[in-house]
């Protein structure tokens, strides 16, 4: 995620770092080469005047219009989903820390709510995992005991096995006669709570939009922003490579950006920031535990992963 | 569900399996020949020219761009639900997977809540062959005693049938002293969802768009498509057929995707892979209950169902 | 409702059964008519040619397009949530009638439940009577002893006052040690959400959308359409009735399906079925029951009410 | 709110009571007395001919669109929530009404309950009052016993104090033994809901839309408007002052209603129908409390408050 | 917040506070100036015609549309958002501070529940300088005991660490036995709503609308702005400085807008009131407590912070 402060109106309109015009120049340097061609040929193709005119353009455009306004605001849907389902992460381990103290009789000296709180961190750190893919290994042998971590390494699921591992430790707390049923299926539906949200982001990593919207899309885009120089070429001169340029743009970076964020747990520029919300929550359950806080990692530059 | 990778922008617009572009040829080649037709005749039909200008396409865009972006996402929000409520089945399986170790006092090894997991997986199965008209008796029967799969083989609604047998073994549990009240009705609980889920799945299964719109729509878009050449011949020339299909293959490819991710729970390329869905919450519930995993299906070709 | 199976997209060009066409025959004969008078005046009303071309009719549409896209949002938002309503009707029931035999120890052939169940349908039965403002008293005193159905039948809102007998059904079972209050506070909520329902209808049935925005709409749609022929009559001749019907049948009848499925419980073709959704909900009950299930009716024709 | 039988469309275009035309009267005559000028000025000011024609206005138009657009779902979405708490209010006091029977053991004969049951309804009213800005006092003290009308009569969060109120009733029937823990949670959750209900209503009351969005947005519609006759009186002419007097009709208007539901707890034409919700509220609830129910008001006219 | 009274239509055209205009006047004027420039040369650059004409600015408008309209509805979204988190912390902290006498058994002249309520509104403030990135020890230190003041102010979440406060008070309850497992939990319950509201709060303050987003509509809406002088100067001639400012005005004004509640919880002019939420919220909990109301600020001007 790009953290970047306000800028003045003007600075703004010339920022490269943060901007997706890095990653088309190609595109739109193909396409700048192919308008002067058409300016220097006055839009005619093996002597063939292309009788293009920016009539059918508008037409087209509406189609476009449609087309991007629906995928982006699919695509920022998802992205803003994926961040409400870490915002949930963060929520509700919080509230079972908390809990963990509040509602069992555990004092903040005990060994075992420190457990469960490790629990809940690990169980952050393997969900991010899982989401893009990584080796959970390391952060699992960091924070848990040798045969539990080893347990957990081998499972496909491993933030669900944790829940499981948590609601084992419950069990236990009310097989000892320290919490009831009631303070139980507190615990569970929390539980449940975390088991929606592993849920929710793996429906989120593992459903796109549907591919057929994406191939039609892109072929809407490309193919307008190719044939735009032959319309315009006869009212513009020399002026449409410039024109045609930032509008092509406009629309293919809108794409991009939308592709982009589609996958918000990815670690492009405009993905989400798992790895600071991991840290964030794991300091803030220690701090709910009483532990000392690590230090804070300076932050550098404008991108956090 | 078709998933492929993250193909380069320039190969993606020449994609092939994955759009709807072969079902929609027919269609297009008609519309192609008969531009070429009009070209021909210079847009006169019977010696009559036609007199069909570009203004009232713009007019007609507008409603065309209204009916299409509105059919899109009432269609897209119908996908999304459906996928959203098969998520929600795999969360809750999950939770009362877990909870029929944990606040039943049973172990990893006791025949009782594994039998429990076996229903929660049929369940799931079922679920799919109702929403897909197919025949559940062949999942019943692999998965559950001879006499309950019989039961259940011969109900209207099994789902809702089996949900009515796990009420039962939470009721047996309780009746033998294994749990009490506060327990049962988090048991309950999660039924009422699992329920509600099979609601919700009917709900859009058995309520389409109101036909009255789709017919509307299909007009709309079809007529402008076939209207269109008479309408740029005058000012587009030979070219008239290229961009006509162009312009027409964005609409009509449009409505067809809206059309068929419409009903989500069917088997068309861009609808939900129930079966893999299935398969996947079999395999987390096995782990959950200490089961060995299926072996994974290798995954051939780019199309899941 | 409308219920027909998917069409050839050639075919579906000419349905006429399930389109709002036949209904805005008149209209559109009426737009005919006057169309081909202007044509026959080339444009001119009283000898004064009216001067009016598409220009202001693009500025026009913008506001035209707005309107119809606010009103239909809203109007489909009203069917879905009608729709939605009905869903959670029968998720409820189905999770009280089983509940009705998990929780309280009585067994499939035990009169108590039965009659619960029975509440339950006569609930769904009178609350599609007070939708649809007919007489709920030949359902109630089919299926609830003489004295009850009496009582209800008095009483203005029955749905309301069902819920109550039910709450005094559970009140009873408590009362005889049955159930605990644990138990007793499980169906009350499932109650609770019953009457979210009943007022979630009454709601939709009682507030239509503001009357000044339908009155505005249905202005700005009827002038457009007709002063259409006058700004089109030079441009297109002979052609202008066809196309200015064309285009006035897509607005119309936009607004008209929109008029239609705003009041989503009424009884026009593309209203919800309630009836069709009252039996199902009885049959999936008796079911659940164990009671034989009523025949299902044959389906004879389009439309289901 | 205004409640209007559907009326036939070819009527319906000169409704006049309901629409909001009779107050924008003013405007727009002054707007046609402009244009005339204009026309006969054949669109010179002070000799300069302005140079305006239909393409600014295009351009225009479009972020014209996209503030009413905006402007008018949000204040949608305020009126629609503003109706669906009110649904709730209506939805909870007939659950907490049933509840006040069936989980304490009174019977409807016992005064207890009724005295809830008047709180449940003064609630309702002193609700309405404090959006309205009204004088509570006199709903009070004619449903209340008097010095408990006194003591709330002077409180700022008059519906907040009789939720408090509520929860002493309930906490006198705990204390009594009457109910045991779990149904004064049932009921302290129910009073939770009125308590969120209250705060949404006052959220929705304290909170316009950005006031500079609304600045912006009127003085658009309005140069909009005013500026419209230069640029369409050389290709309308005489025609023009009616052309632009209806567009501007269609602009303004949407934006009066927009203006006019964006505080849809005040007395305006198209505002929510407090009063009688009140009433409807008070009726249902004495129904299930077994009382005797007010006489029906005879409703008069179109417009309920 | 800018709060004022409903002036008359044609007044409000002519506001200055409250509406964005004087921000943006320096970036207005340098585009006049240009404007004029661009006049008095014709249009031409370095003796160079630019050859721009509308056609282009209507393809461009449709992207800026676009971008605008999606920009706008994020934002306010955001906005309404974080006004219904407030709303929420308004609700919850009621219905704990009605709790605290109705579920414990404590009066109101009792010294506990008061404490519990002086936490409530001290949370309040907490989360209010958290947000703001403000100093919050001093207001801990006016309402809480200097030592429990001391602990939270060196932390880093305070307003979960005073969560985690309020669940010992409500844990020493139970230990003294004046509430069961049931009322804590429903404690515990309202402290994890708390929960939730503090993480989403922090959500909308630490995630900004993808950076890229903002880049691309910034460049697009100010390019547009300054090419179109060149693109009307041909058909508007003298008049197009004042059309082009006012075109401008609009697109850059709607920006601008967005770019200020894009982050509801800062102190610009449409941000949200927090300190004035907060006054009320400790207003309306001494009320439920029975505490003397603080003197109400006389609210002088028109903006609240």
């Amino acid at each position: 995620m790009i953290i970047r402060k306000k800028e003045h109106w003007f600075r703004m309109l010339f920022i490269w770092h943060g901007s997706v015009l890095p990653r088309l120049l190609p595109r739109l340097g193909l396409l700048l080469v192919l308008s002067i061609i058409i300016v220097y040929l006055h839009g005619s193709l093996f002597s063939f005047k292309v009788p293009l005119n920016p009539a059918p353009f508008t037409l087209f455009g509406l189609a476009l219009a449609l087309f991007l306004g629906f995928r982006n605001n699919a695509s920022y849907d998802r992205f803003w989903e994926g961040r409400k389902l870490w915002g949930a992460v963060l929520n509700d381990t919080r509230s079972l820390a908390r809990q963990a103290f509040t509602t069992t009789g555990y004092e903040i000296a005990d060994q075992e709510p420190q457990y469960f709180v490790q629990l809940l961190i690990t169980f952050t750190y393997s969900l991010k995992h899982q989401l893009r893919g990584t080796d959970a290994r390391a952060d699992l042998h960091q924070r848990l005991p040798a045969d539990l971590a080893s347990r957990i390494g081998v499972t496909r699921y491993k933030p669900i096995m944790l829940l499981s591992e948590m609601g084992n430790w419950v069990r236990t707390l009310k097989a000892q006669g320290k919490i009831d049923s009631i303070i139980q299926v507190a615990f569970e539906e929390s539980f449940n709570k975390l088991s929606d949200i592993v849920g929710g982001c793996e429906r989120i990593a593992s459903t796109p939009i549907p591919y057929s919207y994406r191939v039609l899309l892109h072929r809407t885009v490309y193919l307008y922003c190719f044939m735009l120089p032959f319309g315009l070429v006869d009212s513009l001169g020399w002026l449409t490579p410039f024109i045609v340029v930032f509008i092509a743009y406009t629309f293919v970076a809108f794409e991009a950006i939308a592709d982009e964020i589609e996958e918000p747990f990815g670690t492009e520029d405009n993905d989400l920031a798992l790895n600071a919300m991991c840290r964030m929550i794991e300091t803030t359950l220690l701090e709910i535990a009483g532990q000392p806080l690590p230090e804070v990692k300076e932050f550098e530059g404008r991108i956090i992963d």
